[in-house]
């Protein structure tokens, strides 16, 4: 096998046989294909795009370049869930335990934010104690005391993802929906849920700008998930606004902790409890009633075991930023308008999320408001609060926010769930 | 400026800015921006092609990255010839001499060969003591005191196209008229002659398969050369057949000495001349007529000087080969079909072409044949004349010509020259 040869058919607009996948990504895991010849193959990918049982091989060459979790000996169903990003997306954090506390073990491998969008790792490192790292034996022992485990992925999961997404993000070669869907799909699959659920986040401030890219990421990475053997199902949901009324990493552990607690906005509520009948139902658990057990306390004593688990403290408060600066309504009318993209790109100047992947970020920083999109508000009205540690952060995350309000504005917005992909 | 940006902008199909290219080649040849991105960028190209105004830009970048020759100081005109590549093409060797005789400089900076396509060094390297290496003094003063040098070009000559043709053979990003346009005018403009002359073959033996890319690769270079001030022409003209009657080293050259001795085969003194007659005309010589100065034997006596300046004997016997395999007809009829490049392919496998840049040569290596193509021929009658030194080389070679001989058959041969662009 040769790579020109493998080049040369997807650039020419043929699919590529089984053969041709297995070898590339094999060789370039190993590096016998050189990162210039994959580059040149992605970019014809994003070009030619990929046949639908193209796609489901890439990606199992992807998951076999690594290993594949067996969870089978935990004795109960397992259901996962990948959300692909937005901003005041804490969903996670209610998520797991709400699901592990109706009897679904949830195996929750999470990363870490990277420009305006958050990372959940980031988001719970901000709890006194807690860490990310959990090894292999203690990751099942977790998951089988506790039902939930949400930590760092090892290095054995895809690890030519993780080659390949490095290479995607020096080449241009980000942008394909064939590409993020296989990137995404080897992870999640080698985690060995046999249940997945997708938040396909749509909107100014998730990756997909447009409900028909966001529908066709999602039902492509259904397709990926049911040829793997893998029960999978997709939500669309809107990210045109951030979630909840928190954007940043401690101030939206402690609005998860409310919505733990029975309270906490209405859209992280409803989000979180029709995820967890997905992944219910996605696991074959058709009796628990999920709103019912997060009313009942249940999910937040999960919570509670699941953070001290990992050495966290879940009683201890949550640390605070040093400087808050107050945005007051510009005008009396309806805030129709909260740009997601805006408020994530100001939380991440204020020092809550990083532009390297190396970059420390800041658990105090963030954006918070007190007023949802489709309020009233009247002029002078506190609105959005930015916090940080430094003040000289202010300004730049004021300019980001510059055009992401708007009152009595001719917005359209998304309803919550915009669509559900099944297979 | 950033490597990514210009890797999008070209995948979204925008036309890069001058300023994108010419920090794109820079920081390409320094190193700054790395293959995995150029290989990026270069199969953006392979997709979306470049704008006339921007593949002139991309070309003047790869020549900025060295030095571009002043031929001024000549005192006379100058003429370059640049043929695409194909088998028995051997035309450099009388054209140069040829029209140095008639009063134009020819600065022939040539390359080696490599697959089934020979190259000028390689033949010429088949004369006793000839060497390709030339110091830029001596070249010049060659140019001053012969009036033609055929030599290996040096390394300050577009050392970018150096770097992108590596880079393009590993990536599947050969097959791309502009990329394949600006790497060959890059160093032909380099090279400083004022007029510029193309061959661009087409057919079975050469890189252009059709008349139509042909025809669109010679307009595209045109295009380049005229835009950089230099006056260029192209011929396209057929590679279907082998020209000449001789695929090799040594034979080739022999085959070139018939020609300057006024003999030699039909097509190789027409297509000599043509081309003499183009380089002159661009140069602004008009009062020479190349046909004649053929005849006078001038042209021989300035390949003997040119030859002797390069420390070769024009003199001395060409080395022969050891083994010789006779093809003969295997029927009567007019021979119809000799297909260049399964003739291409026989002497390469008979060790006259390298599969390799390291590879050797052999000198004596080559397939040499007495009928040209619309020739009748009587069935037994000797045919083709196969030479090498290792006789286990026959059978594949000969194995390489099973198709490539017809008798009787329909093809339909292509004029020997197709067409000409001019601006």
């Amino acid at each position: 096998m040769d790579a020109i040869d493998v080049i040369r058919a997807k650039r020419d607009g043929h699919t590529l046989t089984d053969e041709q996948v297995d070898w590339v990504i094999d060789a370039y895991t190993k590096g016998a294909v050189g990162d210039e010849q994959m580059a040149a193959l992605l970019m014809a990918i994003v070009f030619r795009g990929m046949a639908d049982s193209e796609l489901a091989r890439w990606t199992n060459a992807m998951i076999d370049s690594g290993e594949r979790m067996a969870l089978g000996e935990l004795g109960r169903p397992t259901a996962d869930k990948h959300s692909t990003g937005g901003v005041g997306d804490k969903i996670t954090l209610p998520l797991a335990p709400l699901v592990a506390a109706c009897g679904v073990a949830v195996p929750q491998l999470s990363g870490r934010g990277l420009g305006h969008t958050g990372g959940t790792l980031d988001k719970l490192e901000s709890i006194p104690g807690w860490r990310a790292d959990v090894g292999h034996d203690e990751y099942i022992a977790q998951l089988r005391s506790v039902g939930a485990v949400v930590c760092a992925a090892g290095e054995t999961l895809a690890p030519a993802d993780k080659k390949l997404y490095a290479l995607r993000d020096v080449t241009g070669t980000v942008e394909s929906i064939p590409l993020i869907a296989s990137s995404i799909m080897s992870k999640k699959i080698a985690e060995g849920a046999g249940a997945l659920v997708l938040d396909v986040k749509v909107g100014s401030g998730a990756f997909m700008k447009t409900v028909e890219d966001a529908t066709e990421l999602a039902r492509t990475m259904v397709g990926i998930g049911m040829k793997a053997g893998v029960h999978t199902v997709a939500l669309v949901t809107a990210m045109d606004r951030p979630l909840g009324r928190s954007a940043g990493n401690a101030v939206e552990v402690a609005e998860s902790v409310e919505v733990l607690a029975g309270g906490g906005p209405a859209d992280v509520v409803e989000l979180t409890v029709r995820l967890a009948q997905e992944m219910l139902a996605g696991a074959g658990v058709h009796d628990a009633d999920p709103a019912a057990v997060l009313a009942s306390g249940k999910a937040m004593d999960t919570w509670r075991t699941m953070i001290a688990a990992q050495g966290g403290d879940p009683g201890a408060a949550l640390p605070v930023a040093r400087e808050n600066h107050v945005v007051s309504a510009p005008a009396s009318g309806r805030l129709t308008r909260l740009d997601a993209y805006g408020v994530g790109v100001a939380a991440w100047r204020l020092g809550a999320g990083r532009a390297r992947k190396q970059d420390p970020v800041s658990a105090t920083a963030g954006v918070t408001w007190q007023v949802a999109v489709g309020e009233e508000v009247r002029e002078g009205q506190p609105l959005l609060e930015l916090h940080t540690d430094d003040a000289q952060r202010f300004p730049r995350a004021l300019e980001a926010l510059q055009n992401a309000i708007g009152i009595d504005t001719d917005d359209e917005l998304l309803p919550l769930i915009v669509d559900r992909i099944a297979p």
